[in-house]
């Protein structure tokens, strides 16, 4: 980051890339210490709603299923579309277990102050709680502990979460998400190789790189239920459509899928500063996503963007260093 | 940061600690690049209030000459305050140029949605801009461009950071601060220097020295003034009073002093994280500032604090590494 003539803040990180195989095809950093992947695999978190015919059972849309994978603004439709899967499923908005917190879009936070407070569906992740509670009622089993570790959904999750990764998760790399369910530990080429599979298929079973495939589709359709107005992920795949797949996660983390490379993309930044993990994660992108002349600047911007103060003015930038360039 | 079993994310940094005559006392890291301080001497930039004879002329309160100093939360009685402070002077908040943000403090910034959308006096800076304001009022220049590097009012300033560094302060350090008035990078030993100077009265001379102690004195009988309800910068001052000067600023800087000890502290943590800077600070304080064992617990909650989720669970904790303890 720089601030008038001089680099004033200095960010670090790790890059993966795999192929589906499981071969780096390219690494920076450390790849094999454990990162807790966070929202960035809320994808791979909602594989069960697809496989145990929830998403089929009640109906759900390519935006409910983008939300079931969304770390949303809380924007008014983001907020709506949680609510009518909630009640597609038989369930209510105070089965959530998310906790509450401010919409991320300042506008909407500003709507939400105006007429009360911040409720649980206005956490990012209540999508995926939604989907989680989803899945509970499809299998047919207690809703209420569906958050913790133990409970079959959570059950399911880690067993998803292990075919991609190829890692066995057990409690020395199992700690609590900001929305309480489990986040587990993986190492970044791992996390990599999770995202090629999901996003070409190849190394799971059929019926799972359906459900995967689903799943991206319906991001791609509906980028914006992913995250909202002029956030990374939805302008990306918005701008890519079916060409990528690419989800934040707190903490510096992104992973990412581009399905006609057959490559899986994960960054960890070590300090957990979103901003450096998204010109990273935006700069491995141009790098291994063949783009047309047309579509550099759009993703370019994010490589390195300029820095505004309250008044507007241009007071800095972030810059890639030379290795990752 | 850890996260359950492991650590979650890593923060460097670099810490000095000097006594007023430049000696430096404990360091670690690099202390001679040149760090942007931002608001961490906002004090320093406040000085040129006193000594041209603003404050006595406008009749300003100790609460106002905290604002002068502050990064405050846009608390209603902050923005109030900053409201006096221009009319005393004959100033209206249509002459502040830090540009507009939403307040810092959550409850504030709701209040703020519900009447309308935020205005410059909301700004964390307005205090330091209603003091400039008052500057050019007292020594009778045109206050229009007051945050402009070549106004007077900023000549000034640049003057008061030169004495207290002992740097010359030229083109190849200024870069544009988030509210418009130039910044000017120092050495983090500097830095710490000049707070030992500013702490001591001790290397300046005497009418600066008072007027250092007059702004000291200042927040620390107005502390809640400098910062805001849970802010670190008001709750190390309420705790210590005039055994302790302690002022943030972007990007993970913090700048400290403490009188009876004759030492300045400068911090920066590489990658602009306040959180992890605010814990280097909190334990740079904890081995330099002697503390009655009742003293102990409220400041060492700031050491290695506890993170809750949204639903209020401990999930990690903030730790110091060895190098630093």
């Amino acid at each position: 980051m720089t601030r008038g003539p001089l680099v004033e803040s200095r960010h670090r990180g790790a890059v993966a890339v795999s192929d589906a195989e499981g071969q780096i095809i390219f690494a920076l950093g450390d790849v094999t210490a454990p990162v807790f992947p966070r929202s960035a695999v809320k994808a791979l978190q909602a594989l069960p709603l697809i496989e145990q015919g929830a998403a089929d059972r009640f109906g759900l849309s390519d935006e409910e299923l983008a939300l079931a994978c969304a770390s949303h603004s809380g924007e008014a439709a983001h907020v709506a579309g949680v609510e009518h899967m909630l009640t597609k499923a038989g369930f209510a908005p105070s089965d959530l277990r998310c906790g509450a917190h401010w919409p991320i879009a300042q506008a909407a936070a500003a709507a939400v102050a105006r007429s009360g407070a911040p409720l649980p569906l206005h956490n990012n992740c209540s999508g995926k709680h939604a989907g989680f509670l989803c899945v509970a009622g499809a299998i047919g089993v207690d809703h209420a502990d569906y958050w913790r570790p133990e409970h079959p959904v959570q059950r399911l999750v880690r067993s998803v979460l292990e075919d991609f990764t190829g890692t066995a998760l057990g409690e020395a790399c199992c700690a609590i998400d900001g929305c309480s369910v489990p986040t587990w530990a993986v190492p970044l080429h791992n996390l990599a190789h999770g995202f090629a599979k999901f996003g070409t298929g190849r190394g799971i079973s059929a019926e799972r790189a359906r459900a995967a495939a689903r799943l991206r589709h319906a991001c791609a359709k509906a980028p914006w239920y992913v995250a909202g107005t002029g956030r990374f992920c939805t302008d990306i795949m918005q701008l890519f459509g079916e060409r990528m797949f690419v989800k934040t996660g707190a903490e510096g983390v992104y992973c990412a899928a581009l399905p006609q490379q057959g490559l899986g993309i994960a960054v960890k930044c070590d300090d957990g500063a979103s901003r450096a993990a998204q010109a990273i994660m935006a700069t491995v992108i141009a790098r291994f996503l063949p783009l047309a002349a047309s579509e550099r600047p759009a993703l370019t911007r994010f490589v390195e963007p300029v820095l505004r103060n309250w008044n507007g003015f241009d007071v800095g930038q972030i810059r890639i260093s030379d290795a990752l360039r």
